[in-house]
């Protein structure tokens, strides 16, 4: 029943086949039927297969090609505004300028994602996310016009796959689920719990191909480094501020 | 395929059945199949079944009587602190103590948490997200004793279901769906958008139980209040300072 879930990988080569109507809506509205907060469905999804729009969004995902090959780029964002209008044609007064709104909508969001995602792959398309649209929401608010209230919190690509790759491999089970309360991780646990992903072959290559003796280091120095980090923070608070979700003074 | 995303209602009474194994461990599983950031795995889950633990989260989770009685209640966290440590071991200096990196460990918590619901869905069980989580996160992770780097952003309880409810009202796709770029609502599109659910039989109840002129006031003055939600921002803004998500100089 759930094997679509346990055949997930992630798409990075997709065919020049349109994804056709009704099936892209039939997706969008499995993506509706999550779990939303009070189903307020504070989320929108912003669905992009114009080429022109799709090459402004390559530039703002650090040029990943995919953005550009895959027939459709769905950018799920927090959106308060469409709540908010409601409220003051209802006079009502809305208070969801604030952080604990925009959570609220964000996981209303990602839910709406992840739903999205598993129908894609139960109808033989593939995904990727985009962990780049919070580095980049400023850019990707310009792009999409996207109105104070509304902030994009993840990305996915869709389409016909080209190739279908390897299954990635996961940490055990045990490094990420604790019975009844959190279990602090004893220095031997966290080396049996990292043993497998360290051992991979394709480990050691990336070690040999970056010059670095651990494959933390790789997470450390290249790929997520604390400078971007601290950048991109302070960029995404600052976007946080613009779009009107960090009042929360009474 | 994906039928059981159409068939999804949240639910709040249990039988009093327990989950058996191998089942939650499959369920488990198909969550750690969901995308995450870089393969980094940055969440954890806490199973709670013990029915002291699970009393205290009850209270925390405003005294939601389905706490106590489903079976299972699974925390969702944000989770660095295995991969800091891991980090650390191995000669690397990790970088996560920011905003950026809460976010994209929400992100990744979020993924398996609806991977998690779909497979238990696909398999006979039933399941409620609780947006309390974000609300009373102090409280729980003294509860489930979660150390820095650990953030619970959502929990689910999950059971076998004592009763089937009615599937809930949606807006209609064109609400949460843009094309291209955003739309503008006019104030003619928020009427038509929220028209069907406003003259829902259900939706003509509550305004005469809460004594209310539109559906908008009973979400902004009874369900989520601006006072509660101001109120909320500050905690949770001081839960990431506390757990180590906001150091965002360099």
């Amino acid at each position: 029943m759930d094997k679509t879930l346990f055949q997930h990988r992630s798409i990075r080569k997709y065919l020049a086949k349109p994804i056709e109507e009704p099936l892209l809506s039939h997706i969008l509205e499995a993506g509706t039927r999550a779990s939303t907060t009070g189903n307020m469905q504070v989320y929108s999804m912003v669905v992009t297969s114009d080429a022109e729009i799709k090459a402004r969004l390559w530039e703002a995902h650090f040029k990943q090609n995919m953005v550009k090959e895959a027939p459709v780029v769905i950018t799920f964002c927090a959106d308060f505004n469409r709540f908010n209008l409601w409220c003051h044609q209802r006079n009502a007064e809305p208070g969801y300028d604030n952080f604990l709104s925009f959570v609220t909508a964000a996981v209303d969001a990602l839910l709406v994602a992840q739903n999205v995602c598993v129908s894609a792959e139960s109808n033989g398309l593939g995904i990727c996310y985009l962990g780049t649209t919070t580095y980049m929401a400023e850019k990707i608010i310009d792009i999409l016009h996207l109105p104070v209230g509304v902030v994009p919190v993840t990305t996915v690509v869709m389409g016909y796959p080209e190739e279908l790759s390897e299954l990635n491999d996961r940490l055990p089970l045990d490094a990420v689920v604790h019975y009844e309360t959190y279990k602090a991780y004893s220095a031997e646990d966290i080396d049996k719990l990292y043993q497998q992903k360290e051992n991979l072959p394709q480990t050691k290559e990336l070690l040999e191909l970056n010059k670095k003796d651990t494959l933390a280091q790789i997470f450390t120095d290249n790929r997520y480094k604390k400078s971007d980090n601290v950048l991109f923070s302070q960029h995404l608070l600052n976007v946080l501020h613009k779009q009107g979700f960090m009042n929360n003074e009474k």
